[in-house]
């Protein structure tokens, strides 16, 4: 069964969209922020490439965390868990980078994200979004739970503009090839 | 054999309905607090799902924590254990999650837990209920323990629905869709 | 070759009874404190299961300290070792569980244990014991090691209750629900 | 796809040449510098001989950090992440030697790296530059990513006499030794 | 080829007894003690079994310190390494367990151990010594090496009165079910 | 392709002789000693009797640490590392025991290494060197590495006088008994 968007903008839940063997799906990644020691939490049957990317996410945002008034201390001082439900279904791959790392800034900037968009990208250490596969699957799931913006690597535009009207008709795709621009899209507040 | 139902209200004991691959099953989840240095212990032979959605909860109960009066060097400066018996009995799998929270955020605040309600579902970081499978059969062995009330996520309402009258005659259903709800049917003291 | 029972009260040493695959035997588990940093060492091929009912153990008696007037510190700045011979014989299962307990407590608070006792069944993170198996090759083993009292869960009633004559025959059993009515048996200097 | 070269030099990143299973491709190794506890993180489906690769190099890098004014503390102040993208790629082998080494050392530093070099070598714990297999396919690589500069160990001089002039035509090749020569021609601001 | 006997009193080297495939043989542990912060060494190739016996056997020297005027912080302020060369030959079981406890106490004492002495024997937590296997070889392999003094579990003593006097003619075979009768044998400056 | 010596004498690198599944060859180990915080860092693809021999010499260096002028606290501030070049070569076997020790005990007290000697044997916690295989092979490597002067083990003699005078004839063989003896030799500035 499909969800369906959020209903409000919330702070450190975002909605990705997944590739898996009977199609594409969303999911919706969250993240809490807790005062701690430092640790970084992954649960959700979490794959090794997918805790990288997660890790990737986390060191580009630490690298840039200066200019959003964030204190190097502050990653020493707080936890950070990053949960995917549903937590009995085994999850893998590179392209939830983008949404782990949107979800964290939010939760640690205390910014909401936008409740009317997904997204799906690779995110490099130095915050660059690189393609993703499988996106067919994943805008078509995109407008089974209503969704109207989606985020989408620049790279993969060639992609899109092969596939019939039928399937983006309707979608607002966004191209991206940095993590800037995913944010300026995504969190509440920015331009609209 | 079946497990009673408690006798009295107790703090950091929660009954859960488990599947098992010879029908449902009740088990009994015992959290102790312990003055120490933040570890987390998980005994019971838990699998690694069921151990996530562990680690879900705690961090779920960590970021509410100032909700009920609890300072955040609390988690540090205590060890939390959750044990389930038996022992030497496999278990796996997320629709403990709510249970095992439930058992922690008693512990903590040192609230009994009502003896006569049993729970199933999963929890998410941001203390949502998550649907669970194996219902039909949870719900007859919560009837053979002569348990009266269930809390059941929400979104299993349908399933329910299509049961016979005599699985469901005589159980009192709760259906969940936050901790929040959990809690107010099973901590002691509260509505009912 | 079965070890005969211990001649005078010892401190940290207890009779345990086991099955493996030739039948009941009885073994000596020993457990030393040493001052040290909290370690908890477990030595002598003991399976997952059995370490987590070490684990288990050792949380509920932390969690009744007090009761003992043991200061929380107490646990950090001691090391405690349970060692099980024959260090080479592979051994699992929950049913050591009131035995390394045992062992534990009348380390930590100095009490001699009474050396014509022995004992089996689980223990759980709040202190009941559960019923075991293999409780008729146990009590053979018992006899044959000239053990006269020996401590079984209550749960396990039925169970002797449906053996012959000759295997209980000359055995006091005492039967019991918790580490508590285990702990008033074997320790010396207490009811008798 | 290959990955065009950079179009400005930049702090961090150097373009690597790997060999595949489907031929030559370039890669481009990210570093991020980062107040910290002296933590070292690997990302990007590294495997243990390009691990310690990465490892090999830090430790070159710390034993001369005094040439470049670096304190002893620095290495315990700061955490330094290595990416390799992309993240579902398994990569191995230690010829990213020199490569990570070359990026770590731009990010230490903070000197940017010429955007138009690329370069492959095995390092050594003392800065000797090893040779690498594979020349041919790399270097092929190089020139489809429109890639001037190339950077081959010494010791490979014999491979590359041995290619067509049609493979070599138009690229500048450096032959290295040592770690020395490697930054004189990648760091900007040096010798050119 | 046998390792002939020491040919003077050493600290922190003792010969033991060792069953092998092809047969018994002698190996010589070594124990280094150095200012560290309490770690615990063990190469050799050692086998689970074996490690296990090392560290009960540190811990049943821990238990016994303030009897040689050792103070505990000492085991946190000390390394002690045990080393059992050949180091490419995978040795395990509990039955060096008595000759590695010695060596441990020779160093950390500074007592030097009788270079005519060999010995076997399985070590528990409270120092009793329990019988071991392959006497008969071992007992052999010490003649051919040439050894007097050779110290048995006394639990093994009908196994030596089983075998023929060609075996245990010219060997002073001392029985032993403490590690205290271990010590007065085995370090000089005691009873003789 | 053989490594030709060293040209000049080099603190921390020792050329050490291996017998590989090609014959034997020589390789160059290398250490660095690096402000830190007490770690030691084995990288080339070392297996497990290896890394154990590495660190048997690395205890066997503390133990006499004082004999050199070393305080004890020397092993807690700095970070060791060894590596084998060619990283991607697995290697293994306790043979290069006394050249790992060699090239550490250099590195530590910036004494050079002879740049014409080479040596193979297993060393032991208290500093005796050990007899090892694959004797012949290694010093035809030796000889086509130009090098004159080998270290052996003296247990290793009879296996030398057993070969044909082709291969030793033009080689310097020194046998040893301890790492005293070895870094008599090795050691620049020490007897010749
Ligand atoms: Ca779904
Ligand atoms: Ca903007
Ligand atoms: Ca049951
Ligand atoms: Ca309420
Ligand atoms: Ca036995
Ligand atoms: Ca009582
Ligand atoms: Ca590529
Ligand atoms: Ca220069
Ligand atoms: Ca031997
Ligand atoms: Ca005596
Ligand atoms: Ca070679
Ligand atoms: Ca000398």
């Amino acid at each position: 069964t499909y969800q369906m968007k959020n209903e409000t903008d919330e702070v450190g839940i975002v909605r990705g969209l997944a590739w898996t063997s009977v199609g594409g799906d969303t999911l919706q990644i969250e993240v809490n922020l807790m005062p701690g020691t430092g640790e970084f939490l992954l649960t959700g049957q979490l794959g090794d490439v997918m805790k990288e990317s997660a890790q990737t996410g986390i060191s580009y945002i630490r690298s840039i965390a200066a200019e959003y008034g964030i204190e190097p201390e502050f990653f020493q001082k707080n936890d950070l868990h990053i949960h995917i439900p549903e937590g009995a279904v085994p999850k893998d791959g590179p392209s939830a980078g983008i949404t782990m790392a949107t979800a964290m800034i939010s939760a640690i900037t205390g910014t909401p994200v936008k409740a009317d968009v997904a997204m799906t990208g690779e995110i490099t250490l130095r915050g660059r979004v690189l393609p993703i596969g499988g996106l067919k699957e994943k805008l078509l799931a995109a407008k089974n739970a209503r969704i109207k913006k989606v985020v989408v690597p620049a790279q993969n535009k060639p992609d899109v503009e092969e596939m019939s009207q039928e399937i983006t008709q309707g979608l607002d795709i966004a191209y991206v090839d940095t993590m800037s621009q995913v944010l300026d899209i995504a969190l509440a507040g920015k331009e609209d």
